[in-house]
């Protein structure tokens, strides 16, 4: 099994989509993570949906768990509100050092280690330069604990 | 909105829990992770899903994907047999710096930090010692999605 066997079509962002929008798609599609497509096709980001958070988490409280203490329950409750009209693009952290992106031949132990390493529950299946679809965690799993 | 009222009871394993049995509880829950108690009733580690699979992902996998491609498909699709008859103890990481626990009076955005910070989609909620629940990213989203 390969991972253009296992790749399925899954929705995908841009880097000019409403953070909010992002936000809602990754909850109520019960999504693993947002793949995150630049101008050309090709994925420019996957953030896991922990990494969604920080689009809305202010850095101060990422870094500190006293600071995040201080913000009263009334505020924290509406911490998704800091994204406003922004859009992915804005909100967008640095980039991580290695994008869970596999090539089509990729194979069931290279998608789980590359989750593992990257630690994300979604990888992106490329065909070339064009996105294949992707392979999530549960369905890596699935696929696994049937043989 | 606190940590006490999002927190619902979830599903956890001990160290002596078979590591594959561990596996099939996260894929057939669809769980975002696993809480691992201690014989005391206290977590004693939460793995992201991501972190489930480094239990069956050989070391040298992990951290150079040269190396997990030259593993052939067959033996590749078949990666979980390497957990055989392990306990989760056996077969358990190195711990993680800051693990992904709140108290009951964390706040959303508490949580949200936290879940960010640790790159956990699953926090245990402590009523002191106690396990309380958890609460998922998903459930901390909808909430976070509804105001």
């Amino acid at each position: 099994m390969r991972a253009r066997d296992l790749a399925v079509e899954y929705p995908t962002v841009t880097l000019d989509t409403p953070a909010l929008e992002a936000a809602r798609l990754l909850a109520e599609q019960d999504l693993p993570g947002l793949i995150l497509l630049g101008e050309n096709g090709r994925p420019v980001s996957i953030l896991p949906g922990t990494q969604v958070l920080r689009l809305a988490v202010p850095p101060y409280c990422q870094d500190d768990p006293a600071l995040a203490r201080v913000v009263d329950e009334a505020h924290a409750d509406k911490f998704l509100r800091r994204l406003g009209g922004k859009t992915v693009r804005e909100c967008l952290p640095e980039q991580p050092r290695e994008l869970p992106v596999a090539d089509m031949k990729a194979t069931v132990l290279e998608l789980a280690a590359l989750m593992a390493r990257t630690r994300s529950p979604l990888v992106a299946v490329l065909d070339g330069e064009r996105l294949a679809g992707a392979v999530t965690l549960q369905s890596l799993l699935d696929h696994a604990l049937e043989l």
